[in-house]
């Protein structure tokens, strides 16, 4: 293989500074050599904290320099097309967050973009590789439940984000429940062909206010007509609650929370075990390592990444199904997000 | 209280043993005195076995009988409006097996004759007397888990019944959802307001071959605002499956499946603990039980029944919902049913 | 088979009555003659209950009766082996809860009587009629593990008993343990050769005064080689813990307790199970009737009673041993004890 | 805090490329400036994967070496007392990995050394720093289980070492159960003052034929009259079993053993959950990290270090009272070995 990709890092919170430490920390074949941000000092910190020698406040000049391989876009949602087609024209790699983008047209222009420039471009949809659910799919595409025929996805947030955020995110389908889309298509291998959304809203007036919602229902019939449910709530005071299980015809798997240790008390109350852990950074930690090593693998080994610019466009595409089916009051076929 | 109730029992067959067993064995304050059924000779077993003086094969006979105070209708399907209906007009106390009819103007014709004579209805939705699932509800009501926003029931048979049952059982959602109405519907505390069906054959062609389902997701909206959602499928090869869980604003509470012992085994390829108990007639054996001696104690107290006339006409509407909610391929409020 | 086998119940107390219900609503194979107890009045009681023809307040004339043809001994641990022998001579088969005697030279004579009468004795280890326990045995003799290697049994009471009580009960080795010990033999299915007991007062000091000890640890050597541990406490606050591990070539088995329902409640605080059962009027409900189930088979079908007088003594030896090991501070072999 | 530790790694087989590779990436409170092995190629393949300057097959260089503040030593046991005493007499502070040593004067001088020298020395108890056993310490120390009264410790190898390692490492209770030994002084955070042994070859005849033992059951009493019990197998064919359970005035604490995953599939044949990691290197990677940034710190920080030279002699005593017991066939108290 060749020398360590050298990559950059667009965006220096929360999730670019997680990647940038599994780079430098766990990835023997990748190196940091540049963080952007606007604020600049986030960039300034980081670097400093890994000794990355560039620093910049302008995302375009990493995508730019020529030692730049391949760059991790994670910079907030409405960045994100921008620079990936900077990055495509520029013949970088791209490895970028969920979303693509919001809108399915400016999507699409993206992937055409990506198409034509050669470059490889994965999307950052982190659960794929947490240990857990990655055995679902090995597991269930393995056959060790026979035909799947029902999926459940249970996702609920420990709690629910600021109403200013709700606004900017697209909605809770496009912002939260875009991940369990994501998952539905992988652990099934398949395609969702109609969805129908019940939402409402449960736990918080200001949600409703921004014109959003924070719990939902929603019915999945897939290409090959097996069924599934996702169920979503922006609060679980217990803690960040993800759990898969799919029937099939001849079992049932499904996952358990993790919590931090495995320790339970018994007392004249009763037997207690310890919460899940509280949110995605804990979570999902070994999921992003691994995330990040499939990426650059694949950059490495010029082969297709496991998550590409298809599956970033149709959880889009779903998380727009789900919207209409809100407004339309019916099920609402995929089709007729994507005619 | 008063002296033993004389019941007399109307239909011999599965469910009909379980109940006379129960009055013989466990509950004192009552006692059979007949028991009825066309097949003769399966009357004749029951009551050879527990020594119940009178046998016969015309259950107009028992009802008419006078030193019958109350009479439990374990017949076919068919036959329990008229039954009910009798015994009303015979001022003789009424279980009655679910469901009262499939079709809801005769049911309101029957919850008419029973409200003008008098006598107590009760309807036979065992797992309300389950320990796990009265516990759920005491829970949920008693505030353990804050205001409930959403629940989730998971019932599953072990294996499809044959096609010709299928043909006159109603079909999935008026023999075998039926229950999970009922059961949202007492966890809850509330009535269902909507619903969405999402159905499917995928466990036995015959099924569908017969115009009915094996496989649904049922999102429904309860009157408050909060959402559930029930998964039914006509087959688990891992046992008889059966959880509700709910979540609220300060918790979650749900139950595990029973099994028939809690021994694990663990050798070089995992961890294996027993399957499920494979069918109602053990998952349910206190739940009847509990049933059973809640009926009788109603009638000696002179008190309202747990499950009434109105929850065995609400769970026959929500089945229609749900199976109008297939034919129309949209959710349907529920008083478009009543109305 | 023969009409049901006609049994008369000495000691209308706890115990006596579980059994006496038991036969009545569970056995149509035995049917219940008699009942005596000295005190008069709880014979009585029992008597009423369960319509039984003939009350005593003199098990003696029970025996001597000529329609009873079995007696279950459920009186005073003082009283047990003149009961038995009385019945022995009177040709009576012989039920007799645990322990036979506190001594063995007492325990041999009776064991004696009995042979020489040619009468069935079974002794109410009920434990292994557990569906748990049974099926670790199942499990254990049927290879699923290879060869067994090591036992664990936890044995711990939810409280203390009286000090009062701890005076006549023979010690916390012939009271409490005597169970374990029988488990451990039956588990295994050999002999115990030698124990170590390493024991303290930690629980209650009065238990101290009365001359016993309230915890314990007893290593245990089997015959084959095989390694056992007992762990015994008069307290446990969260209930009576009851669970049997064992560890073999090829693989562990082990139960967990059982709870009155299964149904877990997450919080802001943890995941909270219910306490597992009490006590063991409800822990070995289902024992119970399988126990008196199994004897009156035996008597009936005229075989060996699956736990007979060679385990009831071997049970005392055991206790016996345990004790002797406290005093001398060493190991005792179990021919140390029965030579 | 100063700059970060400079220290050097004596011993660059398993246990020191895992603490090498720790302070790499995971430790900014220190650096690894040097690596020492005989088998010099292992000591350069992992100063090339590390960026370790310098290489060496004498760990003495590296002792004396001037820029080394602090060395841990993870070479062979029979070299741990020189190493710790030729770095004490340098300055330096050490981490070493258990045990000091065989011998008990041998030890006592080790420790008198480093007294006289005033560096810190910190044992490789690792398990102290699993985040399960931290946790239980914790909860014990803090009380929610009142006073400890009895604790259990099951610790199974997945499968035996070779009978020739088995010769040089001092048999099972100072290679194996000597981490058992420090856990029950850790958890109960008081002294073992008597135990006895029960042990066996069951697992490898060669085994025994090379002195030792394979299973063994160890009760120990505490300073406090609490008791414990130690369950020790050289096999579980279902993985690494590492358990620790304390009964307490108020109720029980205890962890479980840990999966690489949490997914579990229901078949026709049970219910069927993953296996235990298979051994230490999975099992403790939290924990040998966090220990190594507990020696860190205690360095840094000039404060003890939070297992000291005390924990590792008596570890190392419990382990010899261990085999004297066996040899003896009687329990054997503390002071017998240390007086």
């Amino acid at each position: 293989m060749s020398a360590a990709l050298p990559v950059a890092i667009l965006g220096a919170g929360r999730i670019g500074q997680v990647h940038a430490r599994t780079i430098v920390h766990r990835i023997p074949g990748a190196r940091v050599v540049g963080v952007a941000d606007p604020r600049i000092e986030a960039a300034h910190a980081l670097a400093g904290e890994l000794d990355i020698p560039v620093v910049s406040d302008d995302p375009l000049q990493l995508i730019h320099a020529p030692e730049v391989q391949a760059v991790l876009v994670c910079s907030s949602t409405n960045t994100h097309a921008d620079l990936v087609i900077e990055a495509a024209r520029a013949g970088k790699h791209v490895f970028c967050e969920k979303p693509l983008d919001l809108g399915l047209d400016r999507i699409d222009a993206v992937l055409s973009e990506v198409q034509a420039a050669g470059v490889q471009l994965m999307l950052g949809f982190n659960r794929r590789f947490d240990p857990d659910f990655a055995r679902v799919r090995t597991l269930v595409s393995g056959g060790a439940i026979g035909r799947p025929e029902m999926l459940r996805i249970t996702s609920r947030d420990p709690s629910p984000p600021p109403a200013e955020y709700v606004a900017v995110s697209g909605g809770m389908f496009l912002d939260m429940t875009i991940h369990d889309f994501d998952m539905a298509r992988f652990v099934m291998g398949q395609e969702v062909v109609e969805l129908h959304t019940m939402a409402a809203v449960l736990v918080d007036p200001a949600i409703g206010a921004a014109g959003d919602v924070d719990s939902a229902v929603i019915s999945l019939r897939f290409a090959d007509g097996a069924l599934g449910v996702i169920e979503n709530s922006r609060r679980a005071v217990y803690g960040y609650d993800q759990r898969v299980e799919v029937l099939g015809s001849e079992g049932r798997v499904g996952n358990r929370n993790q919590a931090a240790d495995s320790v339970q008390v018994a007392d004249a109350n009763g037997l207690h075990d310890p919460l899940p852990l509280d949110f995605f950074m804990q979570r999902y930690t070994a999921a992003y390592a691994a995330e990040i090593a499939a990426f650059v693998d694949a950059v490495r080994l010029e082969r297709e990444p496991p998550v590409g610019g298809h599956d970033g466009r149709m959880a889009v595409v779903l998380g727009l199904a789900a919207k209409r089916s809100v407004e339309l009051g019916r099920p609402v076929r995929v089709d007729e997000i994507t005619a």
